[in-house]
């Protein structure tokens, strides 16, 4: 066990070190690295991580992160209401934001199905989905999950759920990524990519 | 450049990239798993990099860091005060002590030499060493800094300092490291290793 020569400093390394991705080694180099920083600087970096706790809102339509009631994204008159675009969490809305190729909403789930980590339907937005659905503007829902058994799961069940509303649902497409050689590309994603063909534009 | 759907988000994730070998992707990582833990946990997390900032000490003996004036190594009455260990930073005394290997005390120079990043003697603690040595109770100085250049500059720097005192200098071992094979060493060190060989003791 590691003796750390102050307590401040230990308690300081031990709050570090409960970041994900984080160990003691590097807990202690960053609260090293804040000690040689100025009182000010460190002041504001403490002030940021309490503002952004206490202050930041959930945007009430969508579940994104948010300065107001209601983001952004929701509140912004040339984005398309119609069209929905379901997500995993804000990182997702962020990656899909920055191909500039989408000017609908998002629906942030706040997480997928996941037995394994006892993440069941009712923990995520799914229920609120539903209700935006019901109300009847959107008229075509983008599932945009990972593309693994949790998603895959995850996209079922609202499926399911949107069964009844008539609304249209799709998936992003999933293929080969640009750049990528066939030859060392798994063959479910290849074979998905062959069956899921589209027409050639020139 | 990313768009944050939050300006509060957005000045945390850049509180958090300041951060040393923290970019702001593993920022915004950060930032969102503190969002998700209770306040109570985040304020205890802020508290404690305030706390650690504005009370802690630096040892007005070993400059080493503290929670009281004099650190709990110089004011240990166990360890032996005529052996001073030199050495660069925080984490090189906690290397040390790790090793239950020694049981004298220490000298936290805060850097060593390094006219490529602008640090001369007078950014570091060399002047109070020798004011240390001056007292008269220190019999050995062990200069235990990196095998680098700028180590080795800091140890000419430091014996030509101490050359009047007629304190007994000595340098650790340099060597190759325990479990290493030798066709994998470098020459450098080997031979140093051969230079430096000890007595065999069965």
């Amino acid at each position: 066990m590691q003796q750390y020569p102050s307590q401040l400093l230990e308690r300081a390394v031990e709050a570090f070190s409960q970041l994900p991705g984080v160990g003691r080694k590097t807990a202690l180099r960053l609260v090293l690295h804040l000690l040689r920083q100025s009182t000010e600087d460190v002041d504001s970096f403490a002030d940021a991580v309490i503002r952004v706790k206490h202050d930041v809102k959930y945007c009430k339509v969508c579940h994104n992160i948010s300065d107001n009631e209601v983001c952004s994204i929701c509140s912004d008159p040339r984005r398309d209401g119609s069209v929905v675009c379901v997500v995993e969490n804000i990182q997702d809305v962020m990656a899909i934001e920055n191909t500039q190729q989408f000017h609908g909403l998002y629906h942030v789930l706040g997480g997928i199905i996941s037995p394994m980590d006892g993440i069941g339907p009712h923990d995520l937005e799914i229920e609120s989905l539903v209700e935006r659905v019901e109300e009847g503007t959107v008229k075509e829902i983008i599932l945009a999950l990972a593309s693994t058994m949790e998603g895959d799961t995850t996209n079922f069940y609202i499926s399911r759920k949107l069964k009844d509303t008539g609304v249209k649902l799709s998936v992003i497409a999933r293929g080969i990524s640009v750049g990528d050689e066939l030859e060392y590309t798994d063959e479910v994603t290849l074979g998905r990519s062959i069956l899921n063909r589209t027409p050639f534009e020139s």
